[in-house]
């Protein structure tokens, strides 16, 4: 077999089936080796929306998906998402296409420094040597990227590595790398700031915002009174009726330091304390108090739940049982769209372990802490900040999750980054629903122009947040790639549009004109 | 002033007249100061489309435009268009927005390595240290990106010296740097050359596509016999009936050998010497014949125009007249769509003057070279092989040259990449005819499959090539962003929705079925 079939096959081998491509000519043979049926592979019209998939695929199904780019430019257009996957800590392999090692000398138009570009937002990155040592290579990555807090792993591959004979594939041994728990001393201490009785907050993130963590931390809450919240953004939290509720601390500095100062310590699980998301001219980095302690439980990359058993154990809370949420109100709304009407729609519609992803900016914030006693669903955010992460997450979620419905609630500016993901929705026939809150405008950056202190917008800084000339025709646009859409402009019309996607396989996309 | 204020009042005072923009928190004092009206601020609604646009800007006018990205993500997703201007020699002050250096050391969700980021493809990257050294840093930024071979310079501007005081602009002196022209020995090599009576190709590239460089050829090429060719890709080629016609190396590998193997010798002007694009298994990556000898003229960054006069005047050309190109036949065609009729279209319908920006790929290979004898108009080409170029390109040429029609010629697949470019054409009111050749296919992967030498590509393999399952709805796309559109499937009807969109101030789009 040649390199691109030896990468291909010794993929599969170590679990990773998905491929998120966008190939063009040096990545010819990848195409040929695609041709595997242990791989599914995935065209994206741009590769921000491969990237973005395998972070949403990794969100989901907790193991690696791969992308192929296009050389140093394709990966450029990947970046993006890579970072707000790095941020979230998944796990990805990108295979990098690249001229064959004697053609490069020649300086080719479409020649870049790739390690130069992928360093900064990578993990691991390696140059294929030669077609015999792909396998290893790639190997080496899926291991890179599996790991506990998953990593980014940048494999780029020359073409004459891809073409020429590559025999048997031969591959590292794989260490087993079992995340650590914290040591005994540590949560010993922070046992001792729980036992204290003072005002205590802890936060979680990472694997601890699910499953067995968040009962643990339920655990901890009803033994102790102290209080459980997470970051602004999650990774990916289960939430909803029945599962322990967490609260979140607050985006908007000023709110986030009124929360906060309430608490004499911080104790941190797989993530680090609370700070601003932008720095402000007269506001403070660190939203803490300058009183408040902050103590690690879990460091990023050991186990939470090991480290949230030991100190359930330490306290004495073993046999305590957690606080469940409260089923919400599931009567549909009416009237005017508004926060508290579009939480009661999404609470009313979201059905049973669906998967929430919000890149709804302004709508959002003052939404989403309503829909918090719907069913049980898990919500995913964006970890890194650049916007465009939310419909190519969707459909990663998607595949990874085929028999679960996935909402993707996306503001208008930020759909526009990466629109091309609805075409991929279609041509996979995804069951996503994406909800665009059509405001007209970079919304939030009003608010934040005034937390800059630079006053109200003037016309010339309106013209560059409104982006209501031309108004974007979301059902025109969903129509050009495929997808059915309706419109919406009450809280009925657009319960009843929820709930009609439901009950439709395939992608579809819901207008919200706020 | 502040920061932000010095920077755009120094912008202007360096005659950087415009910013395509897609600002972000950190860039609300830059927003602010955009008030300036010195400066025309450009919305683009990603990334991509501010790089591109800035290339096509300067393309046309010769200086360069600024654009405005929102940390190192927003740099990303400008980085690809960012490549190809680099490596069309387009001039571009990139200003980066960056979190205030108080902040950075808490590593916000937003942070990356933002130098690492601009290093590979910027030639000058800078971080504004404060507010006070705003203004010396983008004049020397802005005298950077304006060398004879335009540059990529990159300011990184954090938030707290855009917000600070920063007093009256102090800007270092400007060095006016005027290229220089090619050494009299090497001028004479050039002439021996020629005088020799070998068969000679001149190639010519950069400055000396247009004006008086191919006027100059053009002599030379009357006096002497020798041949006079552009690579394939050329950054703005003037051409048309009543100018001097340059021939053109083409793209496939055995053409171009077949093609070159006729010279003993190569003359180069602002270039290197042909090379393959793309490596293949055995084939090669020079494209000359190995008896062929190539000699500089004019190296990147010379005065292609004065090396060329000197050559003229020592091979005693200069009053030898140049042969220049017969008009086309202007007749409008009829019947199928095929290279020869949407050629007959182009030409017949092409106003004088108009600028044509090619991304057209597949279906362009086979047309382009049939429009020679179209009214004189300008043609553009991608420079760095990265898809998505077209319509950014086609944007900032647009409002370099608001009296002149640009007709963005463009795959499907490629106008997919940056797509959002309709709506900043609408917004503005650009006169810009889209004309997207739909063949619902990656078209050109299929023949790069088997020049590869990977035979017919299988199911899988076509499935990463074939675009058509959804096909676009090219006219739902337009309207979702404000563009008027028709669909053609005759050359009849495209040579009359040519003719129309020309008659019609604004943005329209114009799909070829294929």
């Amino acid at each position: 077999m040649n390199g691109a079939e030896s990468l291909v096959q010794t993929l599969a081998d170590q679990g990773v089936d998905i491929c998120f491509a966008n190939p063009g000519t040096s990545e010819m043979h990848f195409l040929k080796a695609l041709e595997n049926p242990r791989m599914r592979s995935v065209l994206c019209l741009f590769e921000g929306v491969c990237t973005g998939a395998a972070d949403g695929y990794y969100r989901m199904k907790g193991r690696p998906a791969s992308t192929l780019l296009h050389l140093g430019p394709g990966l450029a257009n990947g970046l993006a998402n890579i970072h707000n996957a790095k941020r979230a800590s998944s796990g990805m392999v990108n295979i990098v296409g690249e001229h064959s090692a004697a053609h490069l000398k020649y300086d080719p138009p479409l020649t870049s420094d790739i390690e130069g570009l992928a360093r900064p937002l990578s993990h691991w990155v390696r140059r294929v040597g030669s077609s015999r040592a792909v396998a290893w290579d790639v190997a080496a990555a899926v291991e890179k990227a599996s790991e506990h807090a998953g990593q980014i792993a940048t494999l780029i591959l020359p073409g004459d590595a891809s073409w020429q004979e590559a025999g048997e594939p031969v591959v590292p041994p794989r260490a087993f790398s079992a995340p650590k728990a914290p040591e005994a001393a540590r949560v010993e201490h922070v046992a001792q700031v729980l036992r204290s009785g003072e005002s205590t907050l802890i936060v979680l993130a990472g694997h601890s915002t699910r499953g067995r963590a968040i009962e643990l931390a339920g655990k901890l809450k009803a033994a102790t009174g102290c209080r459980i919240a997470t970051q602004f953004f999650s990774a990916r939290i289960e939430r909803g009726a029945g599962r322990v509720t967490l609260e979140r601390i607050p985006y908007a500095v000023g709110q986030a330091v009124e929360y906060l100062k309430g608490f004499k310590h911080i104790i941190t699980v797989e993530t680090t304390e609370p700070i601003a998301f932008f720095s402000y001219p007269d506001k403070p980095s660190l939203l803490k108090s300058p009183g408040t302690s902050v103590h690690s439980l879990v460091e990023i990359g050991e186990d939470g739940v090991a480290g949230l058993e030991m100190l359930v154990e330490a306290v004495g809370a073993t046999n305590t049982p957690a606080l469940l949420q409260q089923p919400a109100d599931a009567a549909p709304p009416a009237g005017a769209l508004g926060p508290a009407s579009i939480a009661q729609a999404l609470a009313a519609a979201l059905p049973e372990h669906c998967i929430l992803v919000d890149e709804s900016l302004t709508t959002g914030r003052e939404t989403m802490g309503l829909t918090v006693g719907a069913a049980p669903h898990d919500l995913i955010n964006n970890m890194g900040g650049s916007i465009g992460y939310g419909t190519p997450v969707a459909t990663g979620a998607a595949l990874a999750c085929p028999e679960r419905r996935v909402f993707c609630m996306v503001g208008d500016g930020s759909a526009m980054y990466t629109i091309q993901s609805l075409w991929t929705q279609a041509r996979e026939g995804l069951n996503v629903t994406t909800i665009i809150f059509a405001n007209n405008s970079y919304a939030i950056l009003k608010a934040e122009y005034a937390n800059m202190g630079a006053g109200e917008p003037g016309e010339r800084a309106l013209a560059m947040i409104d982006i209501d000339r031309p108004r974007i025709d979301w059902l025109a646009m969903a129509k050009s790639m495929g997808v059915p859409a309706v419109a919406v402009d009450t809280a009925e019309a657009f319960h009843k549009a929820m709930a009609d996607s439901v009950n439709e396989a395939g992608p579809c996309l819901i207008e919200v004109r706020l």
